[in-house]
């Protein structure tokens, strides 16, 4: 998320009561969290592990439990809860507006757009031109439609991402980390019933142009589906994920987290993606391999009782 | 779908400006998409691989886009956008009737039905007597359901189906086949919350009577499920299928499209259909072969390091 | 499902039309099915070979078809269709109310709780303090919601089981066992967009303290889910279940019914659970095996043609 305008360090360090060390001067322009960062932005740590990751990323700012290195032009800012300190920061930009009607007042619907009995559109919503929604759809706040989307019924767009700070040692282990992403939906898309597209935890979710999902798909926070590409029923893609233009994805596969899918790849029904794949391929299997090399092994599995057979033999 | 009324060619050459070849006598009573054409309907073709498989399906009339042989009595509909041509049909026969209510004037609903809040019904629907409607549950346009029918809270009945004209070389590859047909769920039909059927997209789709179907599944436009059928959640048919009666498929499971499953098939947990199955056994895997083949299989893998060793020692 | 109070083995054979065989003297003081059952209840059984389950069982009181050998502290009900007996004493204990609107007067709410456009809430349902129901969610009769539940946008909690009395030789196969039973929800759950939670048959189906539920998860009716626990997207729980605390399910995980999963368990994507699991390791692969084991299987399998090989070779 970009702040509505620059804030400086002074001010931050006041809002979330911690200690500026570093570069005094820097302007921050928005928040992010580390998978996403940008120059100008703001993000926290609390484990050291992940201390050196956010110092070297492109951030201009630091939320950190604990001073440490870091180079003379970046800004920290020390206090002894970071996540909570990130919340304060969310809430201060994107306060909780309770939905009081149907449709808010704050959004804005394109001409031409067909809204069903039972839709919901939330706060500062925007809706293209020529989109039609189909009864009981919900948009949650902030989401962005393009022109010519069509959504079935029952799809819920901008529900809050699951990521969680987790910590085993309190009584609740999993904190949510509040949402103050978007979804961007692009033009001409459509989007079948009853799915469920996370909004960003920072950044966007992003689906893009000509892009067709079937129904019950689910598609979780920050992750970027490109152009054309045709995702089948039930399929459920976790968060972080990028997935490049024209890709096919068959019915139930599964896509785990900040993975990569190349351009044109095409991944067969009920697959389970643990690891990026290039484009241009098919594949298949549960962890995924090249479908011609799973095939194949199929085939292996079938001969081990002859294999047994010849060995018992010799 | 059937038209109101039957139409001469002469009309339906004006209404889609195409050029009528061969028998120009004959009526037209319907429209259907390859897979479920019957006497009577016009078909559309824009493919040279396809041309053949249309003339010589049961179809009276045949949209294409270049003159081909035919057998006399039959007609050809010439136009360079036979697609566009389908779409004008559907749209003249069903055109788009905005919802403006919860529940349509046009619908029927019968006698001690119980509709709860949140249920949309669209334009044309029918209920029966003594179903249960739970709250938010959306049954769109033209979807006729039986007596005794339960559905459990926020299931929608009659979404558009997820079937598209393909190009790849226009700047949006897919172009959806608007749907005309319905969703037909006959008496004693009970659908548990969260799904999604889809109805036909020139023909219907069917749940037979007695069959349970639990949260979360999805049936795809056309496919026809049989009788006393017991699906379990999350299971995903796709578009097209036939299931036989006294079918069971446990949680999970996946059939790929335009298969055929007989009478009394069971079909275990998570499995994957990639092609038809005869009825009256058990099936298990991904993809599903007879379940004792396959379990004998899993035994199989777990003697491969047993045999690696005993090549060794030999 | 306990009643209001105990009533009398007269009284229960008067509603249900039985013939009340042994202690006579007993008080019954609430129903529930075989799995759940504890003193005081009544059970039915309707076929010879449950008969010495539901005898041997803690139940009181077992309304039966046949009398049988019994202990004689024990109350037979005899009478020839005990389902339909089972159905009565529901009826009667919880008799159907229609919802005429969309937050039932008979509802309590929390203070602070937020309730959202579209959110339907049924009879006798407990709301904590705050609460946060998105749009569209559904929360059915009877369900206990603790305080600062957060409930995403679509979701159905308290649906009918998916749970039936089977015969296969009357016309419909599959009689629903009406529930009766509700959904617990303990303090500082969340629960993501589009799940289903269904209620129990006669008993509670309980989500723990603080557990995180992501989109579209299905939970079937008894099921127990404990505290702290990570469910993530499209994973599926049959009926009956008990997962103890701290456990992970990643993405699109099943679990067959009745099982028990042991506290801070983890399993892996897209895995199919078919037995109970021991707590404290990590499972994966469809049907589920220690994640060690099944990745060291998915190696020996590429080395199969290697050793095909080395075979013909000797």
């Amino acid at each position: 998320m970009k702040f509505p305008s620059p804030v400086s360090v002074e001010w931050m360090a006041g809002l979330i009561g911690a200690r500026p060390v570093g570069n005094l001067n820097s302007s921050i322009t928005g928040i992010n969290e580390i998978h996403r960062v940008e120059e100008g932005d703001i993000v926290f740590v609390d484990h050291p592990k992940y201390y050196n990751t956010c110092i070297q990323s492109a951030a201009t700012c630091i939320i950190i439990n604990a001073e440490t290195e870091f180079p003379p032009h970046k800004t920290l800012l020390v206090t002894e809860q970071p996540f909570e300190a990130y919340l304060t920061i969310v809430r201060h930009f994107r306060p909780y507006e309770p939905a009081v009607k149907a449709i808010s007042d704050s959004a804005s619907i394109g001409e031409g757009a067909r809204l069903s009995p039972g839709v919901v559109i939330g706060h500062h919503v925007q809706i293209g031109k020529n989109c039609v929604l189909h009864p009981n759809v919900t948009i949650l706040d902030h989401s962005v439609i393009g022109d010519n989307v069509v959504i079935q019924a029952g799809t819920v767009i901008g529900s809050d991402a699951f990521y969680y700070n987790t910590k085993k040692n309190r009584e609740v282990w999993y904190k949510r980390m509040e949402s103050c992403g978007r979804v961007v939906i692009e033009d001409d898309v459509e989007i079948g019933a009853g799915c469920t597209i996370d909004r960003g935890v920072t950044n966007d979710t992003v689906i893009g142009k000509g892009t067709r999902i079937d129904n019950m798909v689910h598609i979780g926070h920050d992750t970027i589906i490109g152009k054309n590409c045709l995702l089948a029923a039930q399929v459920g893609i976790a968060g972080g994920v990028e997935i490049g233009n024209g890709v096919t994805l068959w019915g139930q596969v599964g896509i785990s987290k900040t993975l990569t899918i190349g351009d044109n790849a095409t991944i067969l029904a009920q697959s389970g993606v643990p690891a990026s794949l290039e484009g241009g391929k098919t594949y298949f299997g549960s962890p995924t391999e090249d479908a011609s090399v799973k095939k194949r092994e199929i085939v292996w599995i079938k001969r081990i009782p002859e294999l047994w057979k010849k060995v018992m033999e010799k």
